[in-house]
């Protein structure tokens, strides 16, 4: 479909090139170690083409090529004679980045080369409680100078990625609020950039988890996509026509504030009967009679009660999960799409009362958006977010390759 | 942002030129009238590139060019000396399209130019009540065939784009459900066709809405905007970074159909407190004790009941005035967009009592994107979804014109 917006640039043939490069680059990061036999096809490029891109990427150490063995061609059967095709493979060692995933009750932060692979990590858990951004802040730049000084001589780390539960602005990783930590308008952006120097990318974690199962995970080929998550609020990250929607700021995906019982439990928001109010962790909490505030584990350990029988965890279960099949009714309505992931808590609740998910779901969905759906759980499993943040920082590099690279390496 | 579907095609240099055709002939399309050097800056390429596109557009008789006589500058001065610049001007006698509005109570068809001007049209105004599909594809299909047979020798009439209101299968144009005309499973697209001997596309009247007011409306220039129709039931149409959201079969927008007030009205659906039971135009009459199906007329006879002091009328209207801010801020929150269009009874509502769904749209929405948003009513007025129509049938054209062109001219 023709896109009218005004002030459409059109391609010079310098242009050409320089997408190619991303488009390649772009192309052996998703799918790793590529024969160029099938860079051809894939990219509708022809073979001379692809071995001049191949080459820039070579020479620029962002890919490295070896020939083929029998590799098998496209249609499985292995290749009688010709030139055997090269494969091109992201320099994984070379060219990495930090991601950092923030949650209520952990930190994780990884080094992960170009092609996804995490090649360390750390992994911290906290109670549930205020932490302030700036303990926050240099924890994370702790850990990111202890990975960073790792690294080998040759390498390099092109910036850093953060996915925060919580509303961020796009321009400058300002982190609007987010109601779960205790923050508002906390520079996380621009305190980790001063303090790593490097350039920091900041993210709504929803936003990331769906960018991470849409590249690598169960959303990859799909144009519209959705991943819910729960960290105690209820967040939606969006991929609609095969983009990523942010809104006019990078705000969209509050769903878990959409009002959907107007009689309903006042919300931390200031509104009342939002959707999280019914579906998030604390609700579950409260209805199980137990401690708020109790995180990933906490939502665990009432799955666990009610599978052993306890009836008042079983019922707290069944509460949640009519309001998350009621919920996820409303945004298939909205949205039809492809697939809708639920991860974090919501992947405990949909595990332990799938049916009931399901049967609320179909009540509340209409026929045709109800045919093409499906539910399903992160392939990626915890490490959404993380990824998903690890790919916000490749962003530019896979935009604009040489360019970034020889940005990054000057400075 | 790099969006990393699988997938994604390199570029080779034989798909530059026709990519700039497309733009080229999008940006006339839209901005009308405009001289070369303003392409030149605006597609940000060199005169002579502007130069030969438009030549082959000339030559494909899509647009003509005059030398242009004291044209101001971008910056507003007269030229002084040099070469004068041509002005590109769409062809639009000669390059046209039937496009549909199929309403509850209303049925349009005209004839629109390159350039998006109406030249001819045809308003047919119906009470409510059930209408057969067939019916209406006849009713179509005889004024179209009026309207073409106006058309002179050298013109080419290139298909034909219909709104209806209801959920259309973007494939074949069949309308899957289309409750209030009582449709179900209507193969409007593929009946339209045979009758006509065009190409037919079909749309959903609020996608529709949003691509006009997005080409030359309310959200000229925007990204991430949202029109509401109200006709009966509410349905939305949604741009999100720049693209129109369809979801995978084209039946995204359905929020009528989200549930806001589980224990309110049963709903057509087969759901119950779905959003347009509260805000739609039946629940109006219901309350202000008139009889259901009026329409526009009959939400335009309410709103002036109101105005003159029926208490009834204006409790009607406080009601769904209520209602309609509240649903806007859940779509407001879970899409952060810029602009909001209220169209159809909507727009009636929001005229009538602006400050009761303002207030209560403050009230739900949270603060960072209520700071974004405007909430507004259509530029185009009654237009939006018949001009959205016309967009729809231009865009084959628009995406590859000198193939286009040649094919709709071959056959």
């Amino acid at each position: 479909m023709t896109v009218l917006a005004r002030g459409s640039r059109g391609t010079r043939s310098e242009d050409v090139r320089r997408g190619n490069l991303s488009t390649l680059l772009t192309y052996v990061h998703v799918h790793g170690a590529t024969p160029r036999s099938t860079l051809t096809s894939a990219l509708g490029l022809n073979r001379s083409t692809i071995g001049g891109l191949t080459g820039e990427l070579v020479a620029a150490g962002l890919v490295c090529e070896e020939p083929g063995r029998s590799y098998p061609t496209d249609d499985g059967t292995a290749r009688s004679g010709g030139r055997p095709s090269y494969v091109v493979t992201p320099e994984t060692e070379r060219v990495q980045v930090l991601a950092v995933d923030v949650g209520v009750t952990h930190l994780t932060v990884a080094r992960i080369g170009l092609g996804g692979v995490v090649l360390a990590r750390r992994d911290r858990v906290y109670r549930r409680g205020a932490r302030r951004p700036g303990d926050v802040t240099t924890a994370i730049a702790k850990i990111g100078t202890e990975l960073i000084g790792e690294v080998s001589g040759d390498a390099v780390v092109l910036g850093v990625g953060v996915a925060v539960p919580g509303m961020v602005r796009r321009g400058d990783g300002l982190v609007r609020q987010a109601p779960n930590l205790g923050w508002r308008d906390a520079p996380v952006g621009a305190v980790l950039a001063e303090k790593l120097g490097l350039h920091v990318s900041v993210g709504n974690d929803a936003d990331l988890g769906i960018r991470a199962e849409h590249v690598r995970g169960a959303a990859a080929g799909v144009l519209d996509a959705i991943y819910l998550s729960g960290h105690s609020g209820v967040g939606a990250g969006i991929i609609g026509s095969g983009t990523p929607l942010g809104g006019r700021t990078g705000y969209a995906g509050e769903v878990g504030h959409t009002v959907v019982n107007p009689g309903g439990l006042p919300c931390h928001c200031g509104s009342r009967g939002c959707w999280e109010t019914e579906c998030g962790e604390e609700r579950l909490f409260e209805l199980a009679g137990r401690p708020v505030g109790g995180g990933l584990t906490g939502v665990q350990e009432v799955v666990a009660a009610a599978a052993a029988g306890d009836r008042v965890a079983r019922a707290a279960l069944e509460h949640v999960a009519v309001w998350l099949g009621r919920g996820t009714a409303n945004i298939v309505n909205a949205l039809n799409p492809e697939v809708v992931i639920l991860g974090g808590a919501l992947e405990e609740v949909f595990m332990a009362a799938g049916d009931t998910v399901r049967a609320e779901f179909e009540l509340s969905a209409l026929a045709a958006p109800l045919d093409q759906v499906c539910i399903v759980t992160p392939h990626l499993g915890r490490d959404s977010t993380l990824v998903g943040a690890s790919e916000l920082a490749f962003d530019a590099l896979l935009s604009d390759p040489l360019l970034e690279l020889s940005r990054r390496t000057a400075s």
